[in-house]
């Protein structure tokens, strides 16, 4: 079927004044004035409706319309009329109206407001609503807007595995995959499960991370990223936590720290900027209804130039706040992984912009880290932003095959599993580095949406995976 | 570190000549011509190697540097000096060479050319091959280009989930995600798991398809797509079958199937032009040392309509091929479903395009499908293109909710699962539709590399997990 979008209407007035078009779309609402009537319809292809006006004399199912439900689909066919004495710049004059599929006055997506706990449990519904139609949109924007960014600076996109057989760096809790019968497992004479009958021949994972494969394509393109879902099957329920979320990956090749800090930067400015530009009217909507210092928020972020401390003189600015009297809950020293109240102080109090603490304690950190001359502390780096805290982290690799190995034997890791990882350092090893944004985190500071569940389409967390 | 990347040099020479560079990158080969040597150096910025002179009287460490394995890398300062009288357009004088990282004479990435079999014992290194290297950017052009014609199209893209407690379509075998102990899982009174202790509260699953999630939005932004990982748990090792699989998903409201032969044919050609323009060097290397009919196939599709065919034509065209002495392995009548060799008989013999075969018998085919007008058929379309057979699979969705439930009843699905997908057909119905494409079939498409295991960064099947 042929039809005209309701973002092509506002995109290009003036092309469609005075012409004939057919939108289609779902009732946002419906009023009866006697002799005419109004629909705000909207089609989903941008924020905005479109006022469709019916003249109840020329319009032969008029009633037929006025008694529809809100969520009913409707095929419009009409003149487009500009009104530029109006509020809306144009409306749509009914010629004909064709019902696509009734509503129901038990619709769950009612125009008033539902909580977001409720709309939670409507997840095949709730992009219907202002709110969530907001937050996808700008979803979908940044996402592109990554991918945009990234291949303009000439990376490229690899697809790490989402199954596994290595748990990346011990980064947490990982989802069992296999094909193995639980009721009634093989097992081996000793009563083990006999893990050569599973779908890979051995016991295999939900990835945590990309990075150890990104780095292998590093190594033969410079610049690669991976962009895809990561897994933590951490029994823990809170706003920041889900099982399942996409995490973006970036890997350099003749990079080093300073790199991570321009390119993540400069990414996040991107992304932002092209948010702003894009999706004006759903980050007007966030801003009046969800959190009012967005705006000016993300304008700030886009001309700021971030702040750059080194972990021991956050350490220092932490103690000196306590000793000013700002308490915080975990207590301060050199040597302690920075929660986030911390991490917030400093953005938002102490330097009032993102920030990238660098130079951490080699113990609160990866193993695959570069030990920095001081022997004490590693090339990493974590962006903080005000209002979330953690962002990105990042760091550089170590590509010193000596180092890594030693580090690997310290951690009692399994060096046959690092093999590959260390053949890296073998065969033209090279400075490295790179970051990873959690991207759901990106646009609940995108948002202001204060929970993770209500940023991604269908949540996965403790208990639930619904839809 | 600041360098400059080959890909910038070859972009615009004229900027660069006679300028000092910095480039950093990896020996492709060393010859030492006794006063002078050559380097040629490539950083993966671009398909094309950077030749480097070195002068045995002006660098002091020429003898360190010829004596260098391939594989090494180098950090090389000097002037840029353009040579249009020669095959290539410049040449690097180098003025100053840093061994980055050695290389050794047991690397596995020599010249010499090795077997693909070899190469998949190496994925962590075969990405520095040439073969590899052109397979990948091609992998990672044609990603975005994909994305990037979704949204000049106004789609919304949406990340549904991978971890579902639904099996969506029946559509093939699938693999359990679990954080219950295998060697002594939890156990209710009468021996059976108690699921109820699994980390969601019942059994799940990796995701087949996000197609029912997907109109889940499309139900709200109209256009939506989904790009993501998917998952088959199938026993079969041939090479067109991976269990790990990235998935295109384009959903539309307000559409039918015509609409979906029009998107798909758009986003084919747009995807294979965009190749053509950004991995010129990458085609004309496969084009040459993997399938000599790849350009001009591709440039064929670009200029093609496609050819639109019924199921109930094609079976016709397939029968008078026996009558007139063609042999195919399976029979062929109404109800069967094709199989590859049909799906290539039409395509490349007797269509010699890319082909739509579209209404498809009802019991072939997957329940949302709606059901056509002669109640035998339902609005389903495959792709077939030459050299492959099936690329793209879609189908108009059942929007008539007695229809749809009917149908659910009749293939003893669970009607409660489908709820939600049958809220949907409940509030603003309307007719709808979409495809799915597999993306490495389309790599191996746009590579002539005919085993998907060479156009997935890892590959995941039977018995494979490794890296």
């Amino acid at each position: 079927m042929d039809r005209t979008t309701i973002a092509s209407l506002y995109k290009d007035p003036q092309h469609y004044g005075d012409q004939q078009v057919a939108v289609a779309g779902w009732i946002r609402s419906v009023r009866d004035m006697k002799n005419f009537g109004f629909v705000m319809l909207n089609d989903g292809s941008c924020f905005k409706d479109l006022q469709v006006v019916m003249n109840r004399d020329a319009l032969a199912c008029y009633d037929d319309i006025v008694a529809q439900s809100v969520g009913a689909a409707l095929i419009i066919t009409g003149t487009l009329v500009l009104t530029p004495e109006r509020p809306q710049p144009f409306e749509l004059q009914a010629t004909s109206i064709v019902v696509e599929g009734e509503s129901s006055p038990d619709y769950p997506m009612q125009k008033k407001r539902a909580s977001r706990e409720f709309l939670r449990t409507q997840q095949h519904l709730r992009s219907r609503t202002n709110l969530f139609r907001a937050v996808f949109r700008v979803r979908s924007v940044a996402a592109f807007a990554l991918h945009e960014f990234f291949q303009q600076r000439g990376f490229v996109y690899v697809n790490t595995p989402i199954i596994t057989a290595s748990d990346a760096e011990g980064a947490g809790e990982m989802f069992r995959v296999t094909t193995l019968d639980l009721q009634d497992p093989p097992r081996l004479k000793d009563g083990s499960i006999d893990w050569s009958q599973d779908f890979f021949g051995k016991p295999t994972n939900l990835t945590v991370s990309g990075q150890l494969q990104a780095e292998n394509f590093a190594m033969s393109f410079g610049d690669v990223y991976t962009f895809g879902p990561t897994f933590r099957a951490e029994n823990s329920n809170t706003r920041r936590h889900a099982a399942e979320f996409w995490m973006l990956e970036p890997e350099m090749a003749f990079a080093d720290l300073g790199n991570v800090m321009e390119c993540s930067e400069a990414m996040l400015k991107y992304t932002i900027d092209q948010v702003m530009k894009k999706c004006p009217d759903e980050l007007a909507m966030l801003n009046s209804f969800v959190d009012k210092g967005l705006k000016a928020r993300l304008e700030h972020v886009v001309a700021s130039d971030f702040a750059r401390v080194s972990y021991t003189d956050a350490i220092q600015i932490l103690e000196d706040a306590v000793k000013a009297g700002h308490s915080f809950e975990y207590p301060v020293s050199w040597g302690v992984d920075l929660q986030t109240e911390h991490e917030r102080y400093l953005c938002e109090q102490h330097f009032a912009r993102p920030t990238f603490v660098y130079d951490y304690p080699v113990e609160i950190k990866a193993f695959y880290m570069r030990l920095n001359d001081d022997k004490k502390t590693v090339a990493a780096t974590d962006c903080l932003v005000p209002g979330i805290g953690e962002i990105i982290g990042g760091s550089q690799r170590e590509e010193r095959l000596e180092l890594l190995e030693k580090r690997i034997k310290e951690l009692s890791m399994d060096p046959e599993e690092y093999r590959y990882y260390c053949d890296l350092r073998r065969y033209g090893t090279c400075r490295h580095a790179g970051f990873g944004l959690g991207f759901e985190r990106l646009v609940m500071y995108l948002t202001g949406i204060d929970n993770i569940r209500d940023v991604l389409p269908h949540p996965r967390t403790v208990g639930n995976a619904d839809f």
